[in-house]
């Protein structure tokens, strides 16, 4: 089963993923906890052009179309064969980021995003996503106060672009019901956990 | 105008078109010659990416999308920029590349990598499309012949996929009639410099 994370900045994903692997290793399930590019050197090599702050020049779908590429040899190098093995794949960010930022909030349309997008992962799409709901403006402020993790590009983008995102998201939501589950993030982190990992737990029963 | 020169390897595109440049340019049309990534930095970073020969995991639908991902970014500033002075643009190879190499010969599909590339380009495509058409035994002699020029990685693969390169201009050429002009790439420099350039005139009239 492929379970994917998705939210704003300052959502609480790390904390609550990190809680969720502990607890589902326990139980006796065999975990591969990844993310884009996920150590596989070519996205590696992709994900650095991307985020390579010389790069102001990028345009949204050249960025869009490295997203997916990147996306697509994690999924081909990692994902896939770890799903082959009948492992429990856990994944932070996937196809609805692009989606959410590239489609909705750059506003290149959710619909030529999701398309692109169906090239690079061959059609397939996640079992359970997991969306970590929260106003960015709360969001933004967790952020400000945790000196421990890098504030990168996006993070310092308007307020007014991560409204968009949280809007994306919402919309991805009521156009995929079977695969996502919205989480008030705003709650405090054992609600978020408890929440999420019942929503998982619901899905490895079905 | 926007005019792009396809062929196979050793088909004599790079002699033709310089002589191309050379008559236009005596006409008195501004030229822009362009290849991609065509010397913007971030397709030329991408570019690096895709030829790096450590990147032999690399799977061929992410190559064929770091390829748009390197055509978006030259199309965007540097060929659009350029049709909008009213120049004329001559791109060494383009869309049809991808279509011929990934999509045909890589078996991705044409349609599939069509598709995908027509998010890159906004549904951009050129005005005239010269094919210079050459039996891969012949151009691949050539090549070998020809010191001069650096042996890459695609030059060395079988000739096999090279026929398959060949197999999908054709039907490239077929399914745009409007655009294609095939040329018979085995005559002699004068005569292929000649009837491209009379495929150019005539477009150029009309």
């Amino acid at each position: 089963m492929f379970i994917t994370f998705e939210g704003g900045e300052g959502a609480g994903k790390s904390t609550a993923i990190k809680r969720i692997v502990e607890k589902l290793t326990s139980e006796g399930y065999e975990i591969v906890l990844t993310r884009e590019p996920g150590g596989t050197p070519i996205a590696e090599e992709i994900r650095n052009v991307i985020l390579d702050k010389k790069n102001t020049a990028m345009d949204p779908r050249t960025e869009a179309l490295l997203y997916a590429a990147s996306r697509r040899q994690h999924l081909v190098e990692k994902v896939i064969p770890a799903l082959k093995e009948g492992k429990l794949v856990l994944c932070d960010r996937f196809i609805d980021s692009s989606l959410a930022y590239q489609g909705g909030a750059r506003e290149i349309g959710i619909d030529n995003v999701y398309n692109m997008n169906l090239f690079a992962t061959e059609g397939m799409l996640p079992d359970l996503t997991i969306l970590f709901d929260i106003k960015p403006e709360v969001g933004l402020a967790r952020i400000a106060a945790n000196s421990q993790r890098e504030v990168n590009r996006l993070d310092v983008e308007k307020l007014t672009f991560h409204n968009k995102v949280r809007d994306s998201f919402h919309e991805l939501a009521k156009r995929f019901p079977e695969r996502f589950v919205i989480i008030d993030a705003s709650k405090g982190p054992d609600e978020v956990f408890e929440e999420s990992y019942k929503a998982i737990e619901d899905r490895l029963k079905k």
